[in-house]
């Protein structure tokens, strides 16, 4: 029995294997070619989708589009306000590595021969941190490019049939806390966990990124093993939830 | 008769006179002390106030405490995306110059004596922008300030019996279009008007801020004359509003 | 009489409603197309004006000239040295809305489609600072503009009959202390005013550009009316000093 | 038979499972309190541990030391120059997140309440590119920090025998080409590789860091365990590698 | 004689050995502690002395002073207008190494000891340049320098009797042209120079910075030794100018 | 006889006109077009030389070549740890003094119509730094260029029989420590010296630049004169090592 092998209760009520309540709202942005805002419990991230034609410099006459994005938090996403990178005038590395991160998650599922000569921006702003907003960001980020693709398939800017899109991506954080493999960290979790894990896999169940990282103790085959269990467990309840707010699933 | 001095009606239906449709939702944000999330049709602004003890260095031992405020725009919240102040590496003019307005603004309504050495920052991030960010910023911040100032209050922040804030204060854009004075103009008519104006005015009706500028023709006193006016209507409704949603018109 | 309404001296021996002692000298830069140094008291702003063919790119092709400004001071035009903004990296947000202003102000008197695709740029550098800077760039750099575009007309670089400005413009400083609205404020009183207003008008006397902040109490309609009556008249007489010194007035 | 299974030869004649040839020159640096010249191949990475007294602030009085990294490319490092970062004003997103990677990485194996409040910084400088260069990077770090530690033993300024390092680290990388997991790919195959991983492991053999990106298609739970099991026999030949260089066997 | 020896007249009218008109007006800035307004010819320098008690950080408790200096450009000082350096963000080259040289220049001549705990910042702002701005700015930021000791003197913040300038200090360019060694070279002779020197040099006849460069082709030992010549010559006018400015020839 | 004019010995066992040991390792870096390491004793500087076809856009169409320097130190290349420009943000006043003063160097002797449209960057990383680091980027750098134009020639992208190189260039420090002058200064005499002077001769013994600074007292024409002489053995010592270490002679 489920309760037998993880008798534990976090602080939020939920077992180690279960995902905070998910709140996808499709088009939340009036002026965006897709726009998504996306709540993992309290972590709140409004994800846009900017489809312009024509493509970066470096890519002109090739054929094949390009999909990018950055990632920000409102100064007062925390707890505790924090400076803007645009009066620090520079971004910090966090910032980057994110940004960068969530780009390559969402390339991965996109054939950008199908896209043709045009560029989709994918903007993550978290209004609201409370641990996992890049897996929020990648998951929602999803449902804005997904629209942007249908906005652009109808303004005739891609072909009719091309499968632009070819497969759902979403993200999942796991993590070891007290010695237990536990899904979809809020702060409080993530803060001490010994291995913290970001899990970026396809709709049809492969990875596309795997990010562990031991905070505490190095960690071993086996618990590496068990955090993959739960990320694929997770993002496939995520994948659902993308095709569901999308109207895929008839 | 009000119809016969303004048969106009503008493209979303309102009279000259009329302010767009007013949403200020308090408490949008978990984690700030005081935030609201305020709209001006499609106008939507998250305001958040921090709460810090303790002043900038130059104002240590004065016995007076620091109101400021940071406005910016998330990269989408526009017809097109803009470049991020951050990733250009420096803040533009316009959003240092509407910082600027902000922070003035709702310094004019504050006792800085009563509020002790202590320090509240008032985040306005547009989420989505139709004109009229800076009066909806001054607007929506108001509250978020009301709020926080509460907040430390309870806390034992800031004396009991101390009158923080002196007044309210509220914003409205007036302009001029097609030789007609109107009120709250959205970004369809702020593009086209002569004269534009941002007007904030606090709840008894005086004036903290006059900025005037003429984009084609100069104006004359006439024209001034009436914008003012109009103003101080506009400002009035704002006024009521903001004393509703804070419950203070028992 | 004159002297029973305001028999109030300041401290510089002026009467409420006079003028500091105005000098500009014409062509003090021999390198500029059009150049000015001038002095509202102890205040000196050279202004350049710089002439050069084509205009930004996103003007090009549009038959239109592009005029605009750059405000700056010299690390000691103030009684204490301040860092420099090129060693700081960044320019301030005042810097920034001044400049804008100049723009603006200077841009409501040119013909832009008269000047044809050609870019004026102006630039304001405080060489001492007593207050009234922006008021004296602006004044300052309305001689050097003129003198740029008949520099421009003569080498044959816009039309002979072009009607390039179609008016002059000038602006100046009001304020209210200890209750009395005074004109073209130093610094000493403008670190007093409650009330501090720049207002840029035309020579036909028509307002460019009004931008009154309440630094203390905020303002009444009245007092607001008394600031632009004194503007309006002190602007008049500045008209007349740039016509003179232009040597338009026969 | 090996030869069996894995008949294939790559270009600089290596099977899949071999690394290319590993040598580490201890205290090139006359100056640093610990150096290391790394080389995998072509690529070299000068290593220097920079040993200081104290702390940052925000650790101050914790008890605790702080190790750190900055990670950075000379501009001929590579085939084509690249522009400094110092000239572009700002360090690259790939810059940040592999200086944070190689800090992060060498703290897993850092007691830091043993080192006391000293602070180690890791300058890892590529003076020569040819894929690999933050695996090279973290495994030739930890020989110049391991110097650097025995120093400041020496100096007194850690205890005699306190244990600071707790394990020794090393990092590889691996990657899926032509279907071939494949060892320690240098620029030509890592251009091609399909999936990319780069693994950082302790000489007891559990991981610290796991980074697998699918550069081209996702990648199966197959796929990622044979790339760990070849990641882990390239760590444990390293491992022994840097044994050996620090003269701790025997 | 001299006329059979160099029959050269320049473009300006000078024989090779003659400087330009010098100017210097003392005291033309009203705030600063020290200034001078200087001119070469057409080349004007504002140079302004602010004195400040107390010195940066790495000096505290030394018992001594600092003296530093800043050059600048203003956008329109030469013939076509350039970019403020506080708009490109960062301070070039050729800036940074003027105003490196103009402080090692004055620093050769003050005795810190003497100065005490303070700090004087020589601020040199190009008006308008012709050549040799470097060297009017040291020659006039000198007198601005000893105005602002004597004014540090009278107000008690340096001791009555201390010697703090130990002499004086002046700069003049030298230059082959068409094989003639010249002195003081404005812009056209400067742009044509086969070999440019700049010589600073103080009252006494003693080199305290001498920066030759071969424009051109490399010059000989003779060459340099004719350049000297001519540069000891010119600055003992220059002494003799500033001392009689400062009224130290009774 | 010598050692009775100069019985003096350095503390690094030299005498006043010996150089430090100086090795030069031609095309230590593999990828570039040319490359040398180049040690004068303990100072070691890389020396790389990137050819590229075509010039910067305000060269283009003149058919000359450029040639530019860009020097810069590790930040452990001295003995306590410097922060990195690219970290700070911005290139201080000393690197851009020093990349200036070698680019100036070996443009000196390339005939920069022969090397046609095309550039070469030189770029000077200290990798150790012990006075002289200067001196030897510009000795080490006119190695690496030579071979760049070899490799050029060799390419067919510079005419077979184009004299690039008109001569050969070197550079040596000489300064005077308690009254004897000295020749190649390590940083303790460096930090000593009374004057400092670098001077930068071709192979035929003429002077590309002269550059001395009193670094205490003043210095007069005498020990100018020592100086020089000096630096003229100097360099052609270098010059020797060069040519040999080019297998230029026989």
């Amino acid at each position: 029995m489920e309760t037998m092998t993880n008798p534990i209760t976090r602080a939020d009520g939920r077992t180690p294997e279960q995902l905070r309540p998910i709140t996808i709202t499709r088009g939340w942005s009036a002026q965006a070619e897709g726009s998504a805002l996306i709540e993992f419990g309290n972590t709140r991230v409004l994800c846009t989708a900017s489809f312009t034609e024509g493509v970066p410099r470096w890519l002109k006459g090739e054929g094949t589009g390009w999909v990018t994005s950055e990632y920000a938090m409102l100064p007062r996403a925390t707890n505790t306000r924090n400076t803007r990178e645009a009066v620090k005038g520079k971004i910090g590395g966090r910032t980057h590595e994110i940004s960068r991160l969530i780009g390559r998650s969402l390339r991965s599922i996109i054939d950008t021969k199908a896209l043709g000569e045009n560029t989709i921006v994918l903007d993550c702003d978290v209004l609201q941190a409370d641990g996992g907003t890049r897996t929020a960001s990648i998951t929602g980020a999803f449902v804005a490019l997904a629209d942007a693709v249908t906005w652009a398939r109808e303004q005739g800017l891609v072909k009719k049939n091309a499968e632009v899109l070819t497969d759902t991506v979403s993200a999942i954080s796991v993590g070891i806390i007290d010695g237990v493999p536990m899904l979809d960290l809020p702060y409080v979790e993530d803060a001490r966990a010994e291995t913290d894990m970001n899990v970026v896999v396809t709709g049809s169940g492969t990875f596309v990124e795997v990010q562990g990282t031991a905070e505490g103790a190095p960690f071993d085959r086996d618990e590496l093993n068990s955090l993959l269990d739960l990320a694929l467990a997770g993002n496939a309840e995520l994948a659902s939830i993308q095709r569901n707010v999308l109207g895929w699933d008839k």
